[in-house]
């Protein structure tokens, strides 16, 4: 049994905190966050809400950071969404309110973790619930640590993926979770995750406001026997304006807006439609070899980039209309336009990410910057953590 | 600025540690090495490259681990080879000889950190080059260290990712590093990577003999200008018993062979031909929900697995003939065949891991099993670092 050899403080790029132009000096591959283009994508989805009427509960999961969940929650966010309990853990540690977790926990060793979150959380902590065994295993497992567990009844939404099946389903959770000593019915929760990256607009619009339909009658029935539901929460970057149109999200679990990516660019701005977010998030590659004919190689590869969305978008110092391929785990090919000059031996390339949340759980820190400055260093603090 | 908050010790299964059926316990999802597994894997690579009179040097890109490269070098290997500074910054921190970086290292950044390394590996460290440029920095920054840097000539291969296109720039590239004050000559280095997954046995047979030949004339033209070349290092799991066979190589860069992979299983399991390897990594999953018709939801998605090669193969805890699927960052699907019994709600599945190197890059841990039991916990030390 040993320990990891200590990584160095915020990675090898601290000394250039405040350099001017150090963002052309980073050591690579290295993940960057445009500060003022985060700050506007979180103003703009925090006027989004309000204009709507929805609060907000970003999904912590994009990106693993209690310094942008802060950002987030003081533009009026409500809390965080985390899908693993150990982002929770992170983000309750970093003093963030209103955690939910949008997916079960079931095993022992998880829900042992999840009553000793749920001790030392005071600022709301929620988390979702789609079978009766699962539901009776959290309520003795509270009642044993003596304090009442918060849970969002999961309603599929024809994703599939966890919830309950039907409506049938969650109020027979539902009525169970009333009865249940030891537990607290929070709200409903329902992700349509299929929905999120339909191409048009139009098509999106016409599932999501179909799926809505079907969650509305499953609340109708839950506050037909008497179940409060204070809280539905859903919905995604894709779905964004869509979701409150129809009336019964009273939150929103977005996450990707923060940063945006390849493929949410893609899917948002179809037709007349710009979406009212950029992209913040790119990571700087460096050329480490000259010597082919049709590229130049990088030092990011797979595992600087996500690999399950399209690949990355070259941007800053790539000249227009590059391309670029992934070569093995730490590399990459840059293919510039015929006529174009090739970035020299050492340039800087930046890409825009193909994915932005997988993606952010390959790096360890943020390098945020304003312009050509390094202006801070930020951990992914729950990289990695189940 | 702030650190991230801290992770726990050695994760949360390290209580876990020696409990019989104790890997049947495990906080998912989880990386697991079959102990038994992994160091026959590392005793037949000894023996091969023993039978074949070619030494290894084993590329750490794969296990990031300093346990792992010690077990290697302790069965023989002369040091290991790693892909990133960060790895070799880890390996020669955790006693590991014999460190070579396969990557040129050309930014100021990475030479500046390539000389500190230099300073302090007192058992052999080297570096690929592949241009005058970079040759002309490492000098000049080594005159400065006060410490001469040993670098291998990169040839490309056929590959193209790095190393000299041609014989004749080798034969330059060659020459200038004879004549530079503070550069040593180590030996060459070629990598075929586009070798290592052509699907027949035959066909990568004839395709690695082609290449080797092409790289006997570098070194033969090398040799005849007077210049040294003690070690001509290259070769991986794909081609470990085709590269001895022409007779150029000192020393083969093999690294999935310790853990082994759906894409290598399959690779070098055609015709007749059985590959004295076998699977020794493993990542477990737990089922997390059961409300879908056709497959249980599980714990492991796109931050659990790589996604650049095939889908996971589900093993230990599935029933034969099952399939897996990801479903988003944290979740996997897992369809059993018609008739067999569906793992229960918090029953763990073990799946062989896809591509190993990526997927390694996912996790903090490697939980180390023999049988059922859970008997270390061994740091994913490099990983992450660059």
């Amino acid at each position: 049994m040993r320990l990891a050899v200590p990584a160095p403080r915020l990675g090898p790029n601290a000394s250039l905190i405040g350099r001017a132009g150090s963002r052309a000096l980073l050591d690579t591959p290295a993940l960057v966050i445009d500060r003022d283009a985060l700050e506007r994508n979180i103003a703009a989805m925090a006027a989004h809400a309000k204009a709507a009427g929805v609060a907000l509960r970003p999904h912590a999961k994009t990106h693993k950071s209690v310094e942008i969940a802060r950002r987030q929650v003081e533009a009026g966010s409500i809390g965080v969404s985390c899908v693993t309990l150990g982002e929770a853990e992170v983000m309750v540690g970093g003093g963030i309110p209103g955690v939910h977790i949008t997916s079960p926990q079931v095993t022992e060793p998880k829900i042992a973790r999840l009553m000793a979150l749920n001790r030392t959380a005071h600022q709301g902590l929620s988390v979702a619930v789609d079978h009766p065994d699962n539901l009776r295993a959290l309520a003795a497992a509270a009642c044993a640590a003596g304090k009442r567990l918060a849970v969002m009844i999961d309603f599929s939404a024809g994703h599939n993926r966890t919830g309950c099946a039907t409506a049938a389903d969650a109020l027979d959770l539902a009525r169970q979770a009333r009865d249940a000593e030891g537990i607290e019915i929070a709200g409903i929760q329902s992700y349509s995750g299929q929905l999120q990256h339909i191409a048009t607009r139009a098509e999106r619009r016409a599932q999501a406001l179909a799926q809505a339909g079907i969650l509305r009658d499953v609340v109708r029935t839950l506050e037909r026997e008497g179940i409060a539901v204070p809280v539905v929460s859903g919905g995604g970057t894709g779905t964004f304006d869509l979701d409150p149109e129809a009336r019964i999200f009273t939150e929103l679990q977005v996450g990707s807006y923060v940063f945006m990516d390849v493929d949410y660019l893609r899917a948002l701005k179809d037709g007349r439609n710009t979406p009212p977010f950029e992209t913040a998030l790119f990571v700087q590659a460096s050329v480490v070899s000259v010597n082919a004919r049709d590229y130049v190689t990088t030092d990011a590869g797979l595992k600087a980039f996500a690999t399950d969305g399209p690949p990355p978008e070259p941007a800053l110092g790539a000249p227009a209309g590059s391309r670029y391929e992934f070569f093995g785990d730490e590399h990459g090919k840059l293919f510039v336009p015929p006529g174009a000059e090739r970035p020299g031996l050492g340039a800087r390339v930046e890409c825009v990410t193909p994915h932005c949340d997988p993606t952010v759980n390959l790096h360890d820190f943020y390098h945020v910057v304003r312009g050509d400055t390094l202006v801070d260093i930020w951990a992914v603090d729950a990289r990695g953590r189940r």
